[in-house]
């Protein structure tokens, strides 16, 4: 199946943490890093996050520079890209942030388990829904049908789940990381992969493309996926 | 308390794991990386690890070059450096690598909670040890101990509870890891540091002194912790 350019990027800690153990979307950025993330978002079709971090911290996934807005529409773009969630069960808030800030289309992967009344609320808010049948969102699937709705590039903004399962299925052409010079710790604290997890045979690998030393003492990371199909 | 310059040295994956779920000693360490630890290590004074990785792991902790071993013989050294742990219940096997592979004198930090037999069974197996009388050995004294016994220059080698305990106590004046271009995922699996973590305003902050990229797609991260006493 087509799919879009797919790249994952995450503001992670020395100790490989996405948050901390409150999972309350912790401050990871550097303010230089925010400009990144922007710039990226700016670049994208379509920025996807995965239900817990939608539910969690509600994020906006709106371009915030104006003169990154004014040259999407300069481009022939809408202001900001997609946004893009994919949820088992789609219980956020009617009024969130996700679906409401900003002017920018937004479409939900989610399964039966979203009841009919909640499906037609989403969509009466403007959303455009895709119910999958099993007992989770068929991520390759939803790729696919991404491709078809124009996306031709696609960040992914996490969380740990949503990550680890892009990647365990070779859905990842790229992850980007910037990695700051702090540690979290915490046994249950998130990090840029979780899910179930492989074992050492079955290790996903990377390509280290860079690894530039930042003044604010960060590093920003790159790694390459190749693609097995 | 007067210490010994204490440094965590680990090799993890780029989601910040340095063993997948099953705990058995994942291989994450390149060719290179290895030589690297085994100089680290020859330099070192002691070697540190926590209970956990003792129990899973068995480590030997020695030095694995001879001409490193003929290095600290010449510089009127032990081949070795010191072996340390620190278990709260030391339930070692009497027969574990760690205590008998290689010449080198072994400490062995606990609590009351180790039987009076495990410890005379341990201490007639060569070992020192300290039981301490709290409900957890006292790092902090620990390393007073260790500074009494000579040891100027400690490398801690894990797991994810001791690194993150001796850095919430302040402890720690580097960091250096190897960053493996691999993912293991996996929700439990063991982290550079886990125990209980920290709120985002108690972040552990570092200072990066190096960021650099291998040819075997690893990158090798310094970082300094200044000292707050």
């Amino acid at each position: 199946m087509k799919r879009p350019f797919v790249f994952i990027n995450v503001a992670m800690t020395a100790d490989g943490k996405i948050d901390t153990i409150s999972r309350r979307g912790a401050a990871i950025s550097s303010p230089r890093d925010k400009e990144r993330v922007d710039r990226l978002r700016a670049d994208s079709d379509a920025v996807m996050v995965g239900g817990q971090t939608l539910l969690n911290e509600d994020p906006k996934l709106t371009v915030k520079s104006e003169s990154l807005h004014a040259e999407r529409v300069a481009r022939g773009l809408s202001p900001n890209p997609m946004k893009v969630c994919v949820i088992t069960s789609a219980n956020l808030p009617i009024h969130s942030k996700f679906l409401h800030e900003g002017s920018a289309r937004v479409v939900i992967f989610t399964t039966n388990r979203t009841s009919k009344d909640k499906l037609e609320a989403l969509r009466a808010g403007g959303a455009e829904v895709f119910v999958h049948s099993g007992y989770r969102v068929d991520l390759a699937q939803a790729l696919g049908t991404l491709k078809e709705l124009g996306v031709n590039r696609l960040m992914v903004e996490g969380g740990a789940t949503l990550n680890f399962e892009m990647l365990r299925l070779g859905l990842v052409d790229e992850v980007q990381m910037y990695m700051a010079p702090m540690i979290f710790g915490g046994e249950s604290a998130p990090t840029l992969a979780a899910g179930v997890g492989v074992e050492r045979g079955e290790a996903i690998p990377l390509k280290l493309i860079d690894a530039e030393k930042w003044d604010d003492g960060g590093v920003l990371l790159k790694y390459l996926i190749e693609r097995s199909e």
